[in-house]
Order: structure tokens, then sequence, then C-alpha cells
């Protein structure tokens, strides 16, 4: 890694040719410099913790002058409870990952000894750009470094400190290894990212990791792709066949197990046939979480008419935008519909197309609900939460994508890859193959992988 | 299919909603209605060719003035040779390929009772903007109702009247079908493109089927992702040790089989030690066929040397430009490089990425070259005219996209799928589930597609 003052051009241009280097080592290659890295990491706690101190004295200074919220400054904390340790373990859990790169999807024998396969290989170069928390930039190091992928690094001013000198040590480390230096790159000024974003010709895809803004604001600033969301604006579908035990338990989960993640609910459709019964006992359990729930018409006046005089009286009325906004806490705005297919069609218009999910007995409403919904997460009878990459068993998550090509959903090292054609022949040339008198014809025959 | 002169937003809208219906309608509905598409244009072909031949007398003028090349009037007549009857024939050959729709491509037993799947479905909405061939259009919608998206298509202007007759018929046959009318829509004037190409709110993909000056200029205004090639700057790697006879074979109809082609080689890198044992009879025969060899020095003097007089004297000398163009004619340009290093970086810098080919005997060298290029495909010791969907064994062919996420060289039906992730739970909520005390593991079992 190096840590570059260069011009974004020749930053990108050197990103792009360690691609090249990057893209044909071996599994074995990449995975000892991730085991530098760690190492190097390792034995040079003492003066990172010591940079990240000094971030963190700034922070709390800016924060006493109201210019910085308290829970960034917590966020930049290295030193914090297991934060080191699972930075370090995150390394070797990468490393320990199947090898993305060289998997063979397709094989085909288009004629004798004329072979076709798609094999999978790096995207080429990532620009990725993080806000605050420091120990981000080492995760998204071994990300890049596993897949084969180079990677521009931006991370948050705040972690500034953090950042160059976690940079410096994996430089170090890997001058070692076969992964060229100028694979990972970090750039430390910000003003450097709109000429990046422009950099079209070099870098291949961007990567936002942080807040609705920086990701809405990156979107609409460049013609690279993005992968990542701005808004995960999930909703559920309570239908009047669902458990009532499970439904209470489902949409408190979703709800209040972490308000501001993006895959939290935002929010609740009621069936009118469910409102008198499996609406109430949710809003009592949510009310009593703390939750702040704006009402449409009918739905409030059913719960007015069920819930006791203290908990009726803290209903608040929705207003429309109420259902086009990521509240991100702990609020939580209801809707009536009258059937499965209101549903469907308020999710598709309304939603931001990341998790939705239906709670209900019947199967064949929750797969008319998964199919017609046209969201990455389409789920039934579980929380909005579960969609998260670890717990999809990724074992890692680059992003989730609201995205409708590439990838889509939570993302894991795949979502860094794509594939060529590779083609091993004996002269064989195209004009043989036709219907005409003489020609050849392709053999197309599937070969096993 | 209806033909509309609506507001491009409302176009895209409706596109949108009509993709919701489109996703979730089962094969037998696509297929039968590129039955009923079928058998509609069957029946309509005088009222079809009647307009066809009004579009070709418009264009036969066009071109008497000198506003219309002979060629492009040439690929507008729907009467010529088989094209009626191979427009027919691809609409069934579309319909009988494998439904790309509703592929389980991963099962994962979460928990038990919580089963998560990643479901193939489509895109959503294509804008797809083409030139003159009039029978594309018919191509086009059977790809996009096949595959279930939704499509806005813009055809040539050259082509109005026979694609406002062949879209009269395909919508009245949608009409007793279950894909709704709006799934295909076709907009008629030049100046909603703009418009379009700025509604991503609505439209997924664009997908530009025509002239390098088209892609270029889609690529350029749009933030929507877009499938396609602008360039097909393709490379063959000459290496001395490769068959001779092979060499000329491979080079020959890589440069002459169709040199308006995007997968025809338009740079010929030789290897100095082969400069005078396999470059004379290649250019020799690529001579024979009418090909200007835009030579650089050193393969000038090595051909003049070897080559008659005649011959010798019609080598041109090549510009340093002449290594960035793609000639998309009989000009090939000859460069010599040291070794398969030298190759590699050159095709790197100055290829579009598309595909090239490297003719050797030494698999080590070829390994090394298929891994090391960065090019949707790489290809040894066959024609790099061989990348092509129907050649590859797809069954139809979107296009031949350079790009680097989501579809990469050839691309089939697969190219207009996206994934959603079911998950099918039982109430589960992820509170249960992690390290502490009491706390539930998740499984992550495989389970069988």
């Amino acid at each position: 890694m190096s840590l570059t003052n260069a011009l974004p051009a020749d930053v990108a241009k050197a990103a792009k040719l360690a691609s090249h280097t990057l893209a044909t080592l071996p599994t074995s290659a990449r995975n000892d410099a991730l085991t530098a890295i760690h190492s190097a990491l390792s034995q040079s706690k003492d003066e990172i913790l010591a940079a990240n101190a000094r971030d963190l004295e700034l922070a709390k200074k800016a924060a006493e002058n109201g210019e910085l919220s308290l829970s960034i400054v917590s966020r930049l904390d290295l030193g914090k409870k297991r934060k080191w340790e699972d930075m370090l373990k995150g390394i070797l859990d990468v490393r320990d990952l199947e090898d993305p790169v060289g998997k063979v999807t397709l094989r085909t024998k288009l004629d004798d000894g004329l072979n076709l396969e798609m094999v999978s290989c790096p995207i080429g170069v990532l620009l990725i750009i993080f806000e605050a928390r420091p120990e981000v930039i080492a995760n998204i190091a071994s990300l890049a470094v596993k897949s084969g992928n180079a990677a521009i690094l931006k991370g948050g001013k705040e972690s500034t400190e953090s950042f160059v000198a976690i940079s410096k040590v994996i430089s170090a480390a890997l001058e070692s290894t076969a992964v060229p230096n100028t694979a990972i790159q970090l750039v430390t000024t910000r003003d450097v990212i709109p000429q990046l974003l422009d950099l079209d010709q070099y870098v291949d895809l961007v990567i936002p990791r942080g807040s609705n803004e920086l990701v809405r604001y990156i979107k609409s600033s460049t013609k690279i792709p993005v992968l990542g969301h701005a808004d995960g604006l999930c909703s559920i579908y309570l239908e009047h066949t669902a458990d009532p035990d499970m439904a209470v338990r489902v949409i408190v989960d979703s709800k209040t197990s972490y308000p501001a993640a993006c895959n939290s609910v935002e929010t609740l459709l009621v069936e009118e046939a469910a409102l008198e019964t499996l609406l109430p006992p949710v809003a009592d359990a949510l009310l009593a979480k703390g939750v702040s729930l704006r009402c449409d018409a009918s739905s409030k006046s059913s719960l007015t008419a069920k819930l006791s005089a203290h908990s009726s009286a803290i209903l608040q009325d929705a207003e429309d935008s109420d259902f086009d906004t990521e509240h991100l806490s702990l609020v939580l705005a209801i809707k009536t519909v009258s059937s499965n297919t209101e549903a469907i069609s308020h999710i598709n218009t309304h939603g931001s197309h990341h998790t939705d999910a239906i709670l209900t007995s019947s199967a064949p409403l929750a797969e008319q609900f998964m199919s017609s919904i046209d969201s990455a997460g389409v789920f039934w009878n579980t929380s909005t939460r579960m969609a998260d990459g670890m717990r999809f068993g990724f074992g890692t998550e680059v992003g989730i994508s609201t995205n409708k090509i590439h990838a889509r959903g939570p993302v894991g090292l795949e979502g860094l890859m794509i594939y060529k054609y590779k083609i091993r022949g004996q002269g064989h040339i195209t004009v043989e193959y036709g219907e005409g008198e003489g020609q050849k014809s392709f053999k197309h025959e599937k070969l096993e992988l």
C-alpha cells in the first residue's frame, strides 16, 4: 500500500497497471500478502494506537465545539473493546475464504480441439470511499488483495492519522510480497475525489461505504458503476392469517434491534382484516420499546379503540412523506391496505428495493409477494434485518446493493469479480463453419466443470 | 407492444409497471406470447412488406441525393433473400431457449426452518436503441418477452414505416396474451432519447445496437448502465513457435472474413524472432486478400527483404495512431515486440479489452497471455472472430460487452437477468443469533439446487 499525494490520474493509472499484475498472482501469493499485513499490523499496535489517539483528541475537541457528534468520536476509537483484535482477525478471516479468482463456471466443447471456458477474474480497479471508522481500511485492503483487485482508498478525514499509520505499515509489509505496492493506494485529501470519479478509463467500480448522503453524492457524480445503496426503506406486510406471536417478534426485531441500519423496517403495511386482531399487540410491543408510531387514519382509529388510553395518546398521525422516508430511528409508519396486491404495489412504488417481508400463514400469498416485489431481498416470516452478508453465510460483506445489474442484495467477494472467456484451439477458423456445402457445425457440448 | 407518442416519463413509468407484471408470468405465458407474435407477423407479411417498401423508396431517393449510403439501403430491405423467414424463425428460436427466469443458483439452510435462495429474475426495464435493420425489432421484442423484461425500443428513422407496421401487429397479438401491452413500447422520434436516458429511476439498462458512434454517444449521455462496446480493437500476438500454416489461416480469417465486425483483428504483434520465418507467408496471404499492411520499421524491413518486389512495394508505414485505431476495413497494423510480456503490455494499453489472441505452440506462454490480458475474450490458436454468442452456443446474442461488471464478452439471455434473495422462515429474528450466552449460531448448510 502506498500513501500518495500523486495526481489522481497517475494514482489511477498506477492502480490499473498494478491490477494487471495482481490478476495473475496465484492464490498463495495473495494469501501470503494478507498474512504479512496481519503480522505487520500486530507488531505495530503501539504506533497505530498512538496515531489513533491523536485523531481521537482532535475529534473530542471538535465534539466539544459542537462540530462533530459524539457517536462519530466513539466510532473512531481503535482501542475500544475488541476493535483492534477484531480488525486483525478480520484479515485472517478474509484470507481463509475460498479464492474467488479462476473459478471455471462454464466449459463448452465448441468443436473437436476447440474448447471454451468462462473463468472468474478480478474486476480491475476499485475506488473505495468510506467514512470515519479506521478499522475499515484493513478490511477493505484485505478484500481487495484477496479478490485480486487493485484499490484506491479514501477514508474520512477524522481518521487521517490512523489511516496514514495503518497505510505505512501495510505498505512496508507488502514490500516483501508479490503484491505490487501500488495495488492499494491511500489518498488523503478530499479534493481528489471528483477527479477520481471522472477517471472511468482506469477505475472500474466505486464502492462508497458510509451515510446515505455520501452514497447519493457519489452516485450522482460519476459514470463509473457504483456498488451500494443510498436508501433502505424496508417494509413489512402484515397479513391477517399471520401467527400473532410471530408477528410481534419479527416486527419488533425488524424495527428495534438496530434502528439506524439500512435493513431495519420503516413502513408497516397492515391488512384491513388484521387491524383489530394482529395490529394492537404489535403496536403495544413497539410502544413499549419506545417506537413512535405514525399511523394512517384507519390504523389509528383501530388502535385507539383497542389500546390503553395512555398508549393511544402517544399515537401520531402519519403524513404522506412518512411513507417515503427512511427514518433510521425508532419511528415506524403504519398504513392500512386492502390486500396483498395493494401491499405489493405500495412497496414497489414507495420502497427502495432493498428488503421487504410478508408475515402470513398462506404459502401462495407469500410466494406471490416474493415474486412480485422488485427488491433485492424478499422474505417470508422473518426479520428484514436478516439481509446481511454474514447472516447469509458469505463470510464477509462488501456492501448491500440495490443495483439491478451485476450484484444485488448483500454482496460477498463474488461482487468484486467478473469473468473472461478463454478459448483454446488448434487453428480453428470461422469461415469453415456454416450451413453451406462442406461447412462444419459447432458441437456445443457442455463439459464437466 | 404499443406505439407511443406519450411523454418519455410516462412511457418509462408504464414500462416499469408492466415489468412488475411481466416478472411474475410463468414460462408458458411468455412463450405463448412469442407464439402469438410469430403467427400474427406471419399473417401480416403483405402489409409489413408494403410498409417496408415505402421505407425503401425514401431511402433510395436519399441515396440518389447522396444523403444515405447504399449499404444502409440494402440492409433496410425486409424482402431480401431469406430475411423475412429468418426474422420469423428467430422468434421461435428465442421462444425455445431455456427459460432464464426463476433459476435457483444458491440454496442455503441458514437455520432449521430458515432457508435462503438466490433466484434469477428479470432486470426490469430495458431501453434498446438500434439503427437501420428493421428485422431487429422482432428479435429484440422476443428477447425482452422471453427474459421477462419490459422494453422501450427506438429504431433508426430510415425504418420508421416498417417498425410502425411491425409494432402494430405485435401490439394486436399481445392483446390476447398475458403479457401487458406496455411491456414493449416503440418510440419513434429521436428527440425523446436524451429524456429517456435521464430516467434512471425507471430504466435499468440501456442496450445500444449500432455503430461505434451510437454507442459512444449513449455511454457519454447517461448514468444508466449501458451494455455494449464502443470499440473492438482486437490484436493477435504471433509468437515464433506458432505453426506456420495455422498462423496464416487464423490471421487471414481474423482479418478478412468480415472486416467491419467488432471481433476482426486490427493489430498484429509479431515476435522479433518470428519476423523472418512466420511473418512473410502471413503477409503474402493478407496482401493476396487485398489487405493493406501498415508496418513498423522492423517488420517492414524484414518483409521488404523477404517478399517479392511487387508485394514489398505496397507495404505501408504505420503511424502511432494506427495502433489505436479500429479500422473496420481491410487494414492491418503490424508491430514488432520482443516478448510475450511486451505483447501483453501493448494490448492492455492500446486494445479495447474486447478479444485478443495468441498464436504459439507453447502452452505456458499461452496461459500467461490468457491470464494477463485484460479482455473479455482471450484466445489461443483460434480466430478472434470466434467471439460471438451463436458460436459460443448461447442460442442468441444480446450484444458483446466490454464492461467490467455484470456481463462481459458475447452476452446471451443471462445478461438480461439479475437475481433476488428469498428467505422463507418461521418467525426467526436476528437478536437470537450471536456469540452471547444462550444465543444461537447460523448453520449455513449448502443445500442441493
